[in-house]
């Protein structure tokens, strides 16, 4: 199976979520917004797939990935799929909610994150909306980042599994999720993250793990991975930092 | 089976989307809420459940159900795990897959429409960010419902299966959910929502379904749903509803 991943080019966004488990599970994928817009690809190609005419089950926003005649959009629904094939997920039900369940928790601060820099929503420049985002990032940082790494670092720590690991003694697609957003948070808040981490020595393991595997290192050494900016969720303002 | 459902008292919230699913299932549940403290329920009961005391697998919030030996939490891996037992999903993969998605994109505008009352976040009282909300607001009402709305109306549409709904041709959980959030915006935006559904036959249609449906109409009129209310996420206030 060679899978079709629908995302924005220019970003890491939310494409990079499954980009991290493509990758890792070693799946063969197409990046779309990066075949040429005469093979078929490009922002043309990914505007066609949302017009989305004559299918019946339509995305309503990318990623989207195309697995054989599937569309399968939500970044929490693509890897709920994508976690049996590429073996990124436990084998049982009970493990397999419980992986997911930590995802949709991963993603509900991914969206806090973006919040901090754009509280009023995207249909405002983050400069029309400065205030608003200094007063969200202070509680954002005194409050929810905290509370947020404190909960995965006891997830971790009651975790039954032997590792640096939040499911069982096998990397998941949680923990890919999980050092993302922490690499996110590096370049977003470089000084709160640093200390955030600095009392949560398990997530500092669990990022430097996942960025230490094999194919996840190949993937950063191969300039695939779009470098962090500040036209993406995660940006850095010097402002908001404190 | 008896579930036990972990939320708070006095609002619907994120609780609502699982009572009607457990309600429209048939399913016997104890919401732990309403149990009476010296019966090992009440607030106390849920604060407990938080602590997590001896469990490998915490949860981060509520909405959490009991059944049997597992704690699942988020809203939409409880609908997942709840979707098979209550025939409130599809049997096949894609469909539960599909019935998922829409599910997400369902709380995608659900957590927008909380956005509208606190963009700032819940660290801050609304008497505290009425002009940001004000700003919010104008842009959800002109861009985000509607755009949600339009998608919503066209999965209906061109849903291959007969009768009201968004998946084939039986009531799913997506369903319930988005009744539930157009009942929401009636009482958040009387106005706009109004307007909105005008030009939305068939959302106006499946709302209006699932609320004469027998065993939801028999829990409405029960008095165990709580009204809508300001302390709740669905919040009126004249001033933003243009």
């Amino acid at each position: 199976m060679i899978y079709e991943l629908y995302y924005w080019p220019g970003v890491q966004g939310r494409g990079e979520f499954i980009r991290l488990a493509l990758e890792e599970g070693g799946a063969e994928y197409r990046d779309v917004a990066l075949v040429p817009d005469s093979k078929g690809g490009g922002v043309a190609a990914i505007l066609r797939m949302l017009a989305g005419r004559g299918v019946s089950r339509p995305p309503f926003a990318v990623p989207v990935l195309r697995a054989g005649r599937e569309l399968i959009a939500q970044t929490a629904n693509i890897l709920l799929y994508l976690g049996g094939p590429l073996r990124l997920a436990p084998g049982d039900a009970a493990g397999r909610l419980w992986t997911h369940q930590l995802l949709l928790t991963i993603l509900d601060l991914y969206q806090e994150i973006f919040s901090t820099h754009h509280p009023l929503g995207d249909g405002y420049a983050y400069e029309e909306q400065r205030a608003a985002a200094r007063r969200r990032t202070r509680d954002f940082l005194r409050v929810r980042l905290p509370k947020f790494m404190s909960y995965f670092e006891r997830v971790i720590e009651v975790n039954p599994g032997r590792g640096p690991w939040m499911v069982g003694a096998r990397l998941s697609y949680a923990d890919l999720s999980m050092a993302q957003v922490i690499a996110g948070l590096r370049y977003a808040f470089p000084r709160a993250t640093a200390r955030a981490l600095r009392r949560r020595p398990r997530l500092a393991a669990l990022h430097a793990a996942v960025f230490r595997r094999p194919r996840i290192a190949r993937y950063l050494a191969s300039g695939r991975r779009v470098p962090f900016n500040n036209e993406d969720l995660f940006r850095h303002y010097p402002a908001l930092d404190r």
